[in-house]
């Protein structure tokens, strides 16, 4: 267990996934050159979110041209990465998937989203991932030299059981590849983002695509980093960048004590489960 | 199920029962002229809150001057009263009580604090509930001819599964008594409420004293009314005053079809249970 320091991609998605490769390796090797020991892009940043583009660009693992290039930078540069998400097929399947890679290149996670996405809110936003993605079925907890990290996407993140089971397996801190629209974003992302670090006392982050207004989802952006404390400790706007977190563990435990929610759950009352 | 106005006093406690009950009453006088049906206390409105004061101020169940007043003002106008709380004595044992009127004036709901605040968070604030109290062991949601309410007070709101577990029951409006200070106020109160709110899909009514600073624990304040998409719909700073929310139980429903957060929950992967 040691301190580490997180850098978030918040780049901008085309249309053209050669252009959204080079664009996440030129961010993956600036956010490693300022000294980022875990870089994280965001939920389908090699393709629009548009279900159609979900086919299209949908890969196979074992054929994957995106976790190709991934791997191999992790490998070069020697850092851990949550590789956002990309649509992985298997078989007549396909999933919003998040690969993680450790510092030899190695897939050391995959979490495949598990609330898919499928609201319509009269004359405001209205989408259904379920048209072309299947659910993921599993809760992910990564074991890395610094610490143990949850890993949700996107819509994840709005089920308070998946965050507190990922945190009783014994993540410190969240990471959530994510992007919310114009209307979700402004009401409800970053006090989710608060409160979700706040109740279970974890740095959480949050990686959003930058908004690129000639595509037909409009991302929010708004990549953010919360402290254990529950407070904003830096976030974007809409527009391209990268934020950095140095992650205190320490902080964690402190945080933990002063204020032990954790420890002060009535488990003789109720409890979250996993099946 | 009907639609209903609910009226939070945000009453200004002084070290003197009798002028806290005087000036409760006065309060939902006022709520009640202005068309509330039911009508919110704060948390420990009768006593300073301060575990010394907890002790002096204990009042029986069946000798509470205090229940007494508030059955016979609930009657009088018949109103729907939650009423905030106060140091409840049974036997050797101090708890933190709501007690819940209907419009007849009988007691309809008792919920004892679940989650006593201990907290320690160094140079800045110190409390420590469980030197003078016990905890209460029952989840609370109460029947009314409007809906089901959930009630809670102050630190059992940090507790996501709680809130799930009223919700769960039936609950559309959660009520919460409470009372933060001048350090997880500023930092948590606003995004908490928000939040409890958004996830549940619920009115989240929060009833705090107003800040009088000569007594040796500093209310926030703050009380709020948020509405089942996460919003603030109305909040006071830390003077006296008293707010009103129209509850709108079509609203809950429409914010349940549009963003199906409690349909989504995935139950073949988790659930938060009660024992």
């Amino acid at each position: 267990m040691k301190n580490f320091k997180i850098g978030v991609c918040q780049m901008k998605v085309k249309d053209n996934k050669s252009h959204n490769l080079k664009r996440a390796e030129e961010m993956i090797r600036e956010a490693h050159a300022n000294g980022s020991d875990l870089v994280v892009l965001p939920e389908m940043f090699n393709t629009p979110y548009l279900n159609e583009c979900f086919v299209k660009y949908a890969e196979e693992l074992l054929e994957s041209k995106t976790v190709r290039a991934l791997s191999t930078l992790a490998k070069e540069l020697r850092i851990y990465l949550v590789g956002g998400s990309i649509p992985e097929k298997e078989k007549d399947k396909i999933f919003n998937t998040s690969f993680v890679f450790n510092d030899k290149g190695e897939i050391i996670g995959r979490h495949r989203k598990i609330h898919l996405f499928d609201i319509d809110v009269k004359d405001k936003v209205t989408f259904k991932e379920s048209d072309t993605l299947s659910r993921g079925n599993d809760v992910t907890v990564i074991n890395t030299p610094y610490c143990k990290i949850g890993i949700a996407i996107c819509y994840d993140m709005r089920f308070p059981e998946l965050m507190r089971l990922m945190v009783l397996k014994g993540a410190q801190v969240i990471v959530v590849p994510a992007q919310f629209n114009w209307t979700t974003g402004p009401a409800h992302w970053e006090s989710l983002i608060k409160v979700r670090s706040l109740d279970n006392q974890v740095y959480f982050v949050a990686a959003a695509p930058a908004l690129n207004e000639a595509l037909g989802f409009h991302a929010y952006g708004h990549s953010m980093i919360a402290s254990p404390w529950g407070d904003k400790m830096i976030g974007l706007d809409e527009k391209e960048g990268i934020i950095y977190g140095d992650i205190n563990l320490d902080y964690v435990e402190q945080v933990r004590n002063e204020l032990p929610l954790l420890k002060h759950r009535r488990l003789d009352l109720y409890d979250v489960i996993e099946r």
